[in-house]
């Protein structure tokens, strides 16, 4: 938490790791609400509450690399969710349901605003810049990687729970993007059932329906 | 097929149709790779060959007005493909196999540029607007009512149609998105598989892995 004189005015807390972390908090909510071409780095600058030669200190890269931070942060922010979520719930089938639970509960209290900040923020122009398309791959790679583990301790053979991994954050993602687009959590329910659905008939276990 | 002196220079056809078709193909492709945020107004209409004026003409709306019509461009799009795919083949599964197909074909083709026309110009701050998020929720309502409709046809209960249709469109969307983003087509590879299998257990027919 923040001291309000912590974020009064541009001038910058003389702690580092403070100054930081709150340009990287504004840039990636920020990305998260306009996108990339939507977001400039005056206004993160000002979001952060710091000045902007200290944006450039941070990120002598500047946009792109800023971009880069946000879609790392964004990254993590999903993972844990994931965790948390296979967590409480050690059957991955339930998990996955909760975590589409999770999305929806997150979208609605955004109105509809806040939806995957790594995709918000790598489509668009930002597409082709190597280093943003690099860090969402790896963003991607990374969350596959938590489903995959937790399939493969669940049984499913390799191959398929490989496959599934894939299809689990792909359809999470989709759901995410057209309950946002739809201003509607149906997608989002529909598509925990069928995740679960698909992950049971990999476990060999009856598919409920 | 325009010919080249159609293309020439800034001036206008003096065909009305023929101006306003090139400066929404024109939006629609621009925004398709760089967003809504990312695409400027001059930029459509330097693209489409048109005088700014005439841009303003057919869409006093500005950029806004632009972005709906090549959401609309872009859902009639992606219906056509929807459509060829469940006429080519009969079985709904293999219809949805076939489009994922194609959306990884079109994708590599444009080498992992050319995503979802619809999300990347819905997303950013255009989602703030009523009439762009209006639109990018209708385009998603109306490949479902595609998706069910077939799914109908083939024996599917009325109930998990409806959910069934959800999970198609979100998933061939976020797949496409994670193929776009990875640069790779084992996504939507995977997704059509998994697409397949939910269609076939949901016509009661046994699923094949």
């Amino acid at each position: 938490m923040e001291s309000s004189a912590e974020r009064d005015g541009d001038t910058d807390r003389d702690d580092g790791v403070g100054t930081r972390e709150r340009i990287i908090r504004a840039a990636s909510r920020l990305m998260q609400r306009q996108g990339y071409d939507g977001t400039g780095i005056k206004q993160i600058a000002q979001e952060a509450g710091a000045a902007l030669a200290s944006v450039y200190h941070f990120f002598p890269g500047g946009k792109k690399e800023l971009a880069v931070a946000a879609i790392q942060r964004g990254e993590e922010e999903f993972a844990d969710e994931l965790r948390v979520a296979f967590d409480q719930e050690e059957d991955p089938a339930e998990a996955i349901v909760l975590c589409t639970r999770r999305l929806a509960e997150g979208l609605r209290a955004s109105d509809w605003v806040d939806g995957c900040p790594v995709t918000s923020t790598a489509l668009g122009s930002a597409s082709r810049a190597d280093d943003i398309q690099r860090a969402a791959a790896s963003a991607f790679a990374h969350w596959r990687d938590l489903v995959l583990d937790r399939l493969l301790r669940a049984g499913v053979d390799a191959d398929a729970a490989h496959d599934l991994a894939h299809t689990v954050i792909s359809t999470l993602e989709g759901a995410e993007l057209a309950a946002q687009v739809s201003r509607d959590a149906t997608p989002l329910h529909a598509a925990g059932r069928h995740l679960a659905q698909l992950i049971r008939l990999a476990q060999g276990t009856p598919a409920r329906s």
